[in-house]
């Protein structure tokens, strides 16, 4: 029997769980006609916003089909199966995006009414509202993945490799317009409505006559759940695609394949080979469902009790994981040294949200800090903010650093590229705690704007503040994973381009042409450092110029709309969503151009050799970037909330204000620039790892 | 006759002209009474400072030195030569800031006396006290390297590359302290002085009741000139060091330089190369002084004219140091090549200052855009700052990158070192125009803390603004001089470590172990990648530390000086330069043994590829992060600048205090992490070559 049918299985129960979940949160009571009235508004705005960028999407995705296909007279690597391939990947990732979200908006609302009647049935429902997202994603991502498998993997192996990377770009181009789109759409609102309500008007936050406290509730879901989703769900997939690409070098399988399946012939170990990541994944869900259903809290409203019922969940997910992919790695035959490469992966997953916890909660010193900066001025903030993004990078590196010695001792580029799968195979329920933070940010929202009791409030400000931290925890992750996946690819790369070979005794040669002191290289790793810091700079202005559109909106609507003020008429809120849709996807066509047509140009004028450089490069600074971004952030935020929580002076103090600067400056590195690098490093690598076989043909003749 | 001598006459007549100088500056007015107190202060200041910084680092330079000699049991390329070579560089490096920075604190009263004059008067009295340092630094430079040539030169030729680079490590470690300890002093004292009487107690810039008035003046003296002065003393005299070096591989000949110079013998050619940076150096130094007697305006008080002239300094050097180089390149039968290597090297050094201009400058666009963002507050501000610094990356990544392919395309990697040598032959000039702006910056202040009438202070206000548009042209500069220096010295590392060797066919080998997909050249990338991350965020948490030390001075002295806010009693001035110096000098410690441990550890514990790697991954992610934070803070200065200026609402205004914000923010970016990195990117690039005898023996055991 080919095993990749247990994948299947492990992909059809976890659509069942969130057949469950949805069903179980459809349900709930959806509360009284106010709550019922908003939630349908960030429902009609979260829809208006994906079917725009949808639409811009098909378009797009379209014309790369078209080039995909054309390339196939080019190279015969290439061509309609790729095509396809490609909309397929594109297609999922657009499903489980829809899906996520479509179900998370649904929640906030019933969120809101459950947490009226207790703590732990808020949670619940919260939770479960995003655990279909977190669970779609993986069972979307491995059942698409054996489809993939099944059609084509009879094809000769060299010309299978070929075609799945095409897949993988789907989903990643996808994920380029939910990332960016999505935070540019969801940052721009946050900073409009701040802006012109809190700061200009002086009315409190989510208060009802804000005409863009609509489209800022729609943002969380379009950014941290749409988009963190289609970056995981990218993650997810392009991580075993560069794990099965990696086994085979130009006809011949990798030494390294045949080395690790010592017992097995070349076939078998092949086989073996390409089935293991996707087993271990699908152990992971398994683990990951059983970790969901382990989430639950008692009544009383306490961090540490929320937060110990989710980190029971991701970490009974995580030792369940580690059992499976020791079972798997056995009686597939596998070299045992390969359970150490998951194992690195997995722990580095793990620390690596816990890191990013300790950096940016105000739990910890240096948040506590720069809430004393505060009391200094806003420069003195940003600069103990910035200080500490930059601190917060060593554990993450570290991490990573051990974990690429570790896979790479026991597993060469295979064991590297199996890292990464150990890190992203408890994926399931780590995004499920991840897109419960928007839920329940909504479902606080919403109690603040339909003006329900404090009790009630209470409840969702404890659910709210647990959603911060993982969010925290999710980003860190997220950009983990990104790394991780990004060098796994790169390394399909170098063999797909033919810069790995294998003598005739059967040794793997590196070209000696990628010595890092080779000028091409160089120039290539330079360039490559170049492309995050353009990349942040484009998306972080995208965030100022939308956030000045919708201010204008705002204060034409106080003056336009009779009553409103006095909240005896209804602002249009659908008009400041409109008018993020089109800014965020007006804003982010230089980055995703940018992103899509760089390393195409590196490839075709500098060659192959500048083009690794230029991955290499990207990933390092984009990794120091992206945690540095993420992380100064959240330290920012929640400086700003230990301040509002009667800290130092309290709100309105003027520590208060040097936290709000801090806060405002940081939300477009947070959740605009940062995670919107994670794509880019990770699209620029399967796009070089899908037109390998056209660099071979036309690369680097102009230097 | 050995050529090296025409270097030392270069030398002398560059001291000639100095002296000329200084006797030029000490013959000028010193002004009223007033001013000469206040000049007096600040000379107190900073020899209070650099003696005490010049004690510590005596005590540190004899550790090093101890350890060098003792590391001659270890190998024998080491020992008392490398020592001796050590503390002379160390020596010429101190003597060169102490000489630099103890005339410009004579010219800063006498510049204002003579702006009393005249415009043209000031100008020259300030550009001739700047003028000394840059001199100072290229004539002791190049004796210094000449002394050193003449002592060793007879020895075997691989003993004598093995000695070469403890001269530059003396220098280097000196710039670290001058940079980093100058870094931090001047922004602590700026940013405390401002803070605690501009913003508390609401008394005008500069005024002589803030008792850390004087510690601000000695902090432009102490960074600007000092410092500024150290750090391109390293990176004239580690270029030529590089580039020597690079000449040897092993006990062999390099082909490089038998194919640049395919007309003479082997030992004729080696002897060639070696010549021929140093001779470069030589005409840089008659084109730098003919450029500095060009520098004179008219008496119009006119942005354009003053500029001008300067420029047309600059641009003379250049062009004539342009012809030097070739007529030496073709007098020693060189490759002609190589000449198109040092004219990149001239022009991508001359355009980097030029693009730094253009995105700091409020003459232009992206400066401007800030000043607008100002207006929605100051997070608006941080983040359209920070996006502007991070644009303004790719001009001088651009510019290295067309270098590097020029360079190695004439000759490999000689001609990388030479593109770097013909950056900063022209130092000289640029060096000048440099050190002119803190001197005008102190005469501008002095000018208001005296009370000196209106028409002086415009005419220092002129003069100022010019040397903020030099100063920033002069730290792009300087940022491109060490990213070129770093990277010749890496090229010379690979040679010295044998990661480079020659065939018996004379051709040249790289390891395949360096190949950039290797375990251990990824993980060193990742590792250098995050030194520039922690380096920064110490140094800017240094800052802060010191910021918070000055303003509860202050505060003290206003509380218990009795008549101090009333103008009858005098500030303890000293007491603050003593508070800044300590912190300074203690808060320099952790960045400083970073920097020179980290290569040690990473070298012996991972090995000489992924140390090389780490020193690739450093530079890549140390230049972005430079630029980026060098362009940020200088256009949040002037962005602030322009809204002072009567913009936007003008002082005072909401835009106006958003405008502070950024600018506090930049302050350490600018001026002490940003240029600190310089330092630290050259440091462990030269310590890794220094100890590279080392490393062949003992390192990368351990993974």
């Amino acid at each position: 029997m080919d095993l990749v049918w247990i994948c299947v299985i492990a992909g059809l129960i976890g659509a069942g769980i969130v057949f469950y979940f949805v069903r179980y949160v459809l349900r709930q009571d959806q509360g009284s006609k106010e709550i019922r009235e908003a939630s349908h508004a960030i429902q009609e705005g979260a829809m208006a916003f994906i079917g725009r960028e949808y639409r811009t999407l098909f378009i797009v995705v379209v014309a790369i089909a078209i080039i995909l296909a054309l390339l196939g007279f080019v190279t015969p690597a290439l061509g309609w199966r790729a095509c396809v391939a490609f909309i397929f990947g594109a297609a999922c990732s657009m499903g489980a995006g829809y899906a996520g979200m479509n179900m998370a908006v649904r929640s906030n609302g019933r969120t809101c009414a459950a947490a009226q009647k207790g703590l732990n049935h808020g949670l619940r429902v919260a939770f479960r509202g995003g655990a279909v997202m977190g669970l779609t994603v993986v069972s979307i991502g491995i059942v698409g993945l054996a489809i993939i498998y099944f059609a084509w993997h009879n094809l000769p192996r060299e010309q299978f490799v070929t075609i799945i990377p095409a897949y993988g770009t789907g989903a990643s181009l996808v994920a380029l317009f939910a990332r960016v789109g999505g935070g540019i759409f969801t940052k721009g609102a946050d900073a409009g409505s701040d802006l012109v309500g809190k700061v200009e008007a002086g009315i409190p936050e989510d208060d009802p006559r804000n005409a863009a406290v609509i489209a800022d509730f729609v943002g969380d879901n379009v950014g941290d759940v749409c988009g963190m989703g289609a970056d995981l769900l990218e993650s997810y997939v392009e991580t075993v695609i560069a794990t099965m690409t990696l086994c085979v070098v130009g006809t011949l399988i990798a030494p390294w394949i045949t080395n690790l399946f010592p017992t097995l012939s070349e076939a078998a170990a092949l086989q073996a080979a390409w089935w293991l990541p996707m087993l271990i994944m699908a152990g992971g869900i398994a683990a990951s469902i059983i970790g969901c259903f382990l989430v639950r809290v008692g009544e009383k409203v306490e961090m540490g009790a929320l937060l110990g019922a989710l980190r029971r969940g991701t970490l009974s997910a995580t030792v369940l994981t580690a059992i499976f992919a020791f079972l798997v790695i056995y009686f597939l035959h596998a070299s045992l040294g390969l359970f150490w490469a998951v194992f690195a992966g997995l722990v580095a997953g793990a620390f690596m949200g816990e890191s990013t916890n300790y950096f940016t909660s105000y739990a910890y010193k240096p948040t506590l800090e720069i809430s004393e900066a505060s009391t200094a001025g806003g420069g003195a903030t940003i600069v103990r903010g910035f200080a500490n993004g930059m601190m917060s990078t060593w554990p993450p590196v570290l991490l990573i650093a051990i974990a690429i010695i570790v896979a790479f001792h026991f597993g060469s580029f295979y064991g590297v590229a199996l890292a990464a799968v150990g890190m992203l195979s408890t994926l399931g329920v780590t995004l499920a705690t991840d897109a419960y933070g928007p839920v329940a940010d909504n479902a606080g929202g919403i109690t603040t704007m339909v003006g329900l009791p404090p009790e009630v409030r209470e409840r969702t400000d404890a659910l709210d503040s647990l959603g911060n931290t993982t969010a925290a925890t999710g980003k860190g992750f997220a950009i983990g994973a990104a790394a991780m996946n990004s060098l796994a690819l790169i390394l399909s790369f170098a063999t797909a381009v033919g810069i790995v070979t294998i003598s005739s005794a059967g040794e793997i040669i590196i070209s000696p042409a990628l010595s890092l002191l080779s000028a091409p290289v160089i120039v290539g790793v330079i360039l490559g450092a170049l492309m995050p810091a353009i990349f942040c700079s484009l998306t972080m202005k995208s965030v100022g110029v939308t956030t000045a559109l919708i201010i204008d909106e705002v204060r034409r609507q106080w003056r336009e709309i009779k009553g409103l003020m006095e909240g005896t008429a209804r602002p249009e809120y659908g008009r400041c969503v409109d008018i993020c849709t089109r800014a965020a996807l007006k804003q982010m066509l230089a980055p995703s151009i940018m992103t899509i047509v760089a390393p195409v140009l590196v490839g075709v004028i500098l060659g192959k050799y500048a083009l690794t450089g230029f991955l290499i490069g990207a990933l390092a600074t984009g990794f120091i970037f992206a945690v540095t971004l993420n992380n100064a952030g959240g330290s920012w935020d929640n400086a700003k909330k230990w301040i509002e929580a009667g800290h130092l002076g309290g709100k309105g103090s003027d520590a208060h204000k040097a936290g709000v600067v801090g806060d405002t400056a940081g939300d477009p590195m947070k959740d605009t620039a940062g995670p919107s690098l994670n794509i880019m490093l990770k699209l620029m690598s399967v796009i070089s790892l899908l037109l390998a076989p056209v660099f071979v043909i036309i690369g680097g003749g102009l230097i």
